[in-house]
């Protein structure tokens, strides 16, 4: 038998008449490719589409199929050909769903007028009262303006939209919160900010998401100045509660005491200097940092941080050392110290990788594989949501790091991000500093 | 045994310590409340939530119960105190989901980094693809400003949230379809239209609602110009869609050839001046308009209607009139003229109540508790959206409003609205016509 090693489904739109599936099914078998599941997705009065899953033995075959539908023209069209990653995506990964059945007039009336009209009353009279009748205080837009799409770049916000899914799914899974992706198409801070606020009151907060740097320190920092509501960029600091997470386990295993160390993050990017900002809001005893851009180096300085000259110095002064600048093999074991610990975050290629950082004298070493944000962002939110609270503190942050590392098996670096007691204890975490926060400084 | 005709539901949150919950049961009953259900709704490290129904013999009562909590004090608070209806709205109508499970790390690799990063791609190197790999396609924005929220007036958008969630409940329920509300906190035509344009990319429709007259008018037109998806404003065009429907049915009732009809409509606001195109679109002999503001009557003029002098001239010279002016009575019995067609659509006191008009000789008449919106416009999106239809036109409007009166009952003016075929005969009907003009004038 012949190995077909390559599997795709391709959708396929003909006319709705009898007779048109099966000259697509002929091309098909002419150009060598079996037929595997048929599955109709949508019958129109005048065409049909289908998804029609294909085996073929290469690629060159695959093609000579496509183009053996394509030229039977006549309102036969292959609209797209997907792989069994992109199956999974079909229509999208996230449906805003109805939270009641409404089974009868009676449902309809509560649901929709004139009932609703009592409801509107009551918020209208007292807005804090939507927390409570309306699904704002468990919602989160998930905003992007596409310029930094996990490590591809500006690729723009419609293409980053299935990771905006991928947070929104994860948010439902991971804690009970609605996530509303927001494609925006402009990367401009006023722009930005401005859409965001005339929008905000349908949401409980704002998940910033893959917003390139330098612009999304000015966003983040002026919509949580100017919004009555928890804003976190993602990238900044979920990334940063993992991190600091992942080194507070590091140092568990290797008996360093974190707080009496010196830690140096290289890389001042958004990812690196909510790095640092994260340590220093842990409380460690000198927090250092390099660059190339002095601007970056700069924004340290401004938040208290000790600016190095070079990555040897770094790598000379520092107990723990992180970095995240995407440069492989940046670090080499030379530098390296007998019984530091080295995070070398950057994906796919770390700055070294743990077997040469371990060959040359480190207590411990990882790279970025396992330190996923999915540990953080879905319960940080939970968290903040529970409590009301109109703004995400470092000290909450700090607290989820804390709680994810507490929920960490001996010997691992991070928990397993399907365990649902990670996200729990996050959430609890964050609810409880929220909630003393809240108490210290009542709300206005 | 006494009558304890109000339940409400109390909303307490105590500290998270025993005893608490007995102390607030013992207040309700020393203020002789009798204590229903107790539902626990979150119980946090510091404090816990709980619904505790309550039922009283008077509102006095009530007060005197809620009073006697609140004097308990530390810690205990009363937070909300609802009703039925407002039980029903409790936490929102809504909640975005995940359509996929992740159970394992490999569903979590396909949802999300690194499966995620290939999707993207594909939707970068053909933004088209955004249809078949997102939520896009299937999902509307439910944009208000709050201005003209049901009969309430400019209570703001915060306060018409329960209407929003209650249309994106219906899209669900009725077409599967994802309503996401999008709260505007400003009414400016140019801000309203900027900030829609900022964040269209992640819908593939726009369903305005709730937004007050005349803006409204400027706002529908600038979106449907200058985006290239499918922009309704349901308050002119929905109800104008279920108008023509309850009329094509009365017209079959009695036997009136709607074609060859003069049809008048007092009150020329957004939704009569979207009757009257509704009916020109259809193809009546003549369509007549009568309103109060100068504006109103240039408007209709511009459409091609002809503007008559009073009411009493619009009563008569037409065969149907339409009244949707929020004015109970204008429509004297004296006025109607013998085997009129009369819907008569303000809520809740019509122009003329269908007793008196047929009494005066009216040869059908309606008020406007059956003509509800939640005929229309979740078939003529689920229609558009299945077409890919880059707008919404007056054919597929005409199309859906034939449709609604084909699934009407003889003797009824519209099908109920919980009957699942009206819905799929609407998104049928309007696809059909999508189709149609797509192929007649295919998109660039």
């Amino acid at each position: 038998m012949t190995v077909r090693n390559i599997i795709r489904t391709i959708i396929v739109e003909t006319p709705s008449k009898p007779g048109n599936l099966g000259k697509v099914a002929t091309a098909i078998g002419m150009a060598g490719g079996d037929i595997g599941d048929i599955t109709t997705i949508k019958v129109g009065p005048l065409s049909t589409v289908r998804d029609i899953t294909v085996h073929c033995e290469s690629k060159e075959q695959l093609d000579a199929v496509i183009q053996s539908i394509q030229s039977l023209e006549n309102g036969i069209y292959v609209h797209a050909v997907s792989d069994d990653v992109l199956r999974a995506h079909e229509g999208g990964k996230i449906q805003m769903k109805s939270r009641m059945d409404i089974r009868s007039l009676a449902d309809l009336r509560r649901v929709y007028t004139p009932g609703v009209a009592d409801v509107c009353r009551v918020i209208q009279d007292d807005p804090d009262k939507a927390r409570y009748y309306t699904s704002i205080g468990n919602t989160v837009a998930i905003v992007t303006d596409g310029t930094a799409i996990l490590g591809l770049g500006n690729i723009g916000s419609l293409a980053g939209m299935p990771v905006m899914e991928g947070k929104a799914a994860l948010f439902d899974r991971f804690a009970g919160i609605s996530g509303i992706p927001i494609l925006l198409n402009t990367s401009d801070p006023d722009e930005v900010v401005n859409t965001i606020k005339k929008i905000y009151q349908g949401f409980g907060g704002i998940l910033l998401e893959d917003i390139g740097s330098p612009h999304c320190f000015e966003i983040e920092e002026r919509l949580k100045e100017e919004l009555p509501i928890p804003v976190m960029h993602d990238d900044q600091h979920g990334t940063a509660v993992v991190t600091l997470a992942a080194v507070i386990s590091a140092c568990r295993s290797t008996g360093v005491d974190l707080k009496d160390a010196v830690v140096g993050q290289i890389g001042l990017g958004a990812a690196g200097l909510a790095i640092c900002r994260m340590f220093m809001a842990y409380g460690v005893k000198e927090m250092c940092g390099v660059d190339r851009q002095e601007a970056a180096l700069e924004r340290l300085r401004r938040y208290g941080g000790t600016v190095l000259q070079s990555i040897e110095e770094l790598m000379e002064h520092c107990d723990i050392v992180i970095a995240t600048t995407g440069v492989p093999g940046l670090i080499k074991p030379e530098m390296v110290r007998k019984g530091q610990v080295i995070l070398a975050l950057s994906n796919p290629k770390p700055e070294i990788t743990p077997a040469e950082a371990v060959k040359a004298g480190a207590a411990f070493a990882a790279d970025g594989r396992s330190v996923n944000n999915v540990l953080g962002f879905p319960g940080i939110f939970r968290g903040v949501l529970n409590a009301g609270a109109k703004e995400i503190t470092h000290s909450m942050l700090v607290a989820a790091a804390q709680a994810i590392a507490d929920c960490t098996a001996s010997g691992e670096l991070v928990p397993h991000p399907l365990d649902p007691k990670v996200h729990v204890e996050v959430a609890r975490a964050v609810e409880r500093v929220a909630e003393r926060e809240m108490e210290m400084e009542p709300a206005l």
